[in-house]
């Protein structure tokens, strides 16, 4: 316990002295890690609680489901379905085979409807709220929440013209932030996935805890994280005609008009932001991370870092390299100088499908003389694990 | 469309110009009101693109069920159940009896079970996730958004050492918070109720919107709005002899000991805040009610604005009001000096319990000559739009 008390100490002077003030001073925080799982625990995202769904030693997950008057009730969790079994007080019970760690979503199956478990929090995903259950990461520590300060992450409206809506970002302020008021922050654009939306790397994906923790360690530079909503149709009058793919349309094109027009002067206007190319990044997430490196490769005015988790630049095989993105890959070495970072990563668990998108990228950047970070994610499939990693490892390349 | 453009255009400027400095302005904005219902239209609280539910013109409730393979499925809405009809297409159909205007939590319950609708986003309510529907308000215009400066809503972390837990609050900072570094804020604290969570103000309740608002209009000072997660365990090593219920025991007192000697410092030392009694109220709906009252009345050094909303304070029969909360309003002259604003609300279609208890509090306040104000909300339940209403009017009155 002695050590802890220490952190407290420390965390209590660091919030005295002001919390960038003590990061300066490079404080030593204990960390605490995943513990082993030695008998079956709720999961951690489990509704207020409840005792049910349990991991097991075996990363195995037990489900409880109360359905006393239902003929059949059905778990589909990581890729396979398990029948429940009704024990005479009404309850259903059933147990998954060893899943992987991390986030995953899943669903209950209550005589053919597809619906969350009430026992479980629910995230947006999958195109709507969706259960979700966290598989602990024995040892790991980087996104739990430790004794280090912490950022907020504001909720934040702005006007779009463009789709004529009140559009809602995300907006993560790191440590000291309203400590320092002279002090600039670089900006890094993150992005959700397809069935996503602006809620999901701080919930799912942890990306607070992230980046608390690699600012406490000095491992990243403290930044400024946007993460705006990934879906834009355009809705000007003259959409119709637009080439964007016209009215009612949701098109990348609208995204990162709307990104680069309407979001990045807010987010300048609104925080205290370095607004050059070299103090902005761009990354997603599978859609988000074709969105970023179509933003990035098309406005390397505006853009010196870009990343894709499980999505990146998408160039048809029939297409020379040099012809993509408007000519951004014409001319390596002047590229290469420009651009201080591009970043690629896969999990090793991925469909074919997307492993083939990505790493295909990969070669063809390499063939291209393109400098690059390729990460491949072992053990983990097209989920959160994956993006939380590549986090990770993108965040500590940022603006350094 | 005209005015709306000079809407724009005056935001642009306000923008410009600083949100602030602005609203120093005093800008005429334009407020758009909910139109009337002349066709079915899909619900607002439906999840992204979905069709169903669609709200009618005399505000019933049309849903739709895919569930080819059910025996039976039943839609629980505003305290009715209608049992859906299964159509060729495996889809199911009901339309619901005309329902109050507001936010009201449902259900549906597939052959016995009661789940969230897969067509609806989900709020936590109910202890759990739960699925949401809004019944518009035709004419209403004080909690849509509009065009005004907006405020930010900040999910924050922080450490509390008697729950040894990191707990997370929401806080919203109002418009120019950021564009005027030496202005100091009053404070409300603003709990939610027993089945919802830190996150129900600012989605159910719409709080920032009501804000920004009022705050556009002059119609209420610009405040800092904390709101925190009114479940509070003492996890102490000293808890077990602790008489505030001991270990494990989520109780009121624990609550009152982390806002008052936990929460209150980290907000004063995270915001520009007047941290002084004149400048911080509390505020609280059902059970965030009950607790606010038991917050203010024992910590009148620290509030001089204390309301419930559908919950107030409990004082039984057969104890002088003298003597309750620790004697708070021995003496009414004095406590009539020193408290500012007492508020008091409840819902005319709320149950006859829930009615007794703020009316009668109300009552014993009267007769001790305690000067309050009381509001009886006509046509609503215990339900969001009671609270939105309440806290349109608390807010207009604090800090004045």
């Amino acid at each position: 316990m002695k050590f802890k008390h220490i952190t407290y100490l420390c965390l209590g002077i660091a919030v005295t002295a002001g919390l960038f003030a003590c990061a300066q001073k490079e404080p030593v925080y204990t960390f605490v890690t995943q513990p082993p799982i030695t008998e079956p625990i709720s999961a951690s995202t489990n509704t207020r609680g409840i005792e049910y769904p349990k991991v097991n030693p075996d990363l195995s997950v037990t489900l409880r489901v109360d359905a006393p008057t239902a003929q059949k009730v059905v778990v589909d969790m990581g890729g396979a379905q398990y029948e429940m079994e009704k024990k005479e007080d009404g309850l259903w019970w059933t147990t998954t085979r060893p899943q992987d760690i991390g986030f995953h979503y899943y669903e209950i199956i209550v005589d053919g409807v597809r619906v969350s478990d009430p026992s479980s929090e629910q995230f947006f995903g999958m195109g709507r709220m969706a259960s979700g259950i966290e598989i602990p990461e024995v040892g790991i520590d980087y996104y739990l929440p430790q004794q280090v300060p912490h950022g907020d992450v504001r909720i934040k409206h702005y006007w779009s013209d463009i789709t004529q809506k009140w559009r809602r970002c995300y907006v993560y302020t790191p440590p000291g932030y309203d400590n320092d008021l002279n002090k600039k922050y670089p900006v890094l654009y993150l992005q959700h996935g397809a069935g996503e939306d602006e809620t999901g790397w701080s919930t799912q994906g942890k990306m607070d805890y992230i980046l608390d923790n690699l600012i406490a360690q000095q491992k990243a530079v403290p930044m400024i994280v946007v993460m705006d909503n990934g879906t834009a149709v355009d809705a000007r009058p003259s959409a119709g005609e637009a080439p964007r793919g016209g009215r009612g349309m949701f098109s990348f094109d609208t995204f990162v008009e709307v990104i680069t027009t309407e979001l990045i002067p807010e987010i300048d206007k609104s925080f205290r932001t370095k607004a050059d190319r070299e103090n902005r990044a761009v990354a997603g997430l599978s859609m988000g991370g074709f969105q970023a490196f179509q933003t990035g490769l098309t406005n390397l005015d505006k853009f010196a870092y870009i990343g894709g988790f499980s999505g990146a630049g998408r160039i048809a095989a029939d297409t020379p390299i040099a012809e993509a993105y408007g000519g951004a890959f014409a001319n390596a070495e002047e590229f290469n100088k420009k651009v201080k970072v591009v970043y690629a990563s896969i999990g090793l668990k991925e469909s074919d499908a997307f492993y083939r998108t990505v790493n295909d990228f990969h070669k063809q950047l390499n063939e291209a003389g393109i400098n690059h970070v390729y990460y491949e994610s072992e053990g983990t499939a097209h989920e959160w694990l994956t993006w939380r990693r590549s986090l990770h490892q993108y965040a500590q390349l940022l603006f350094k």
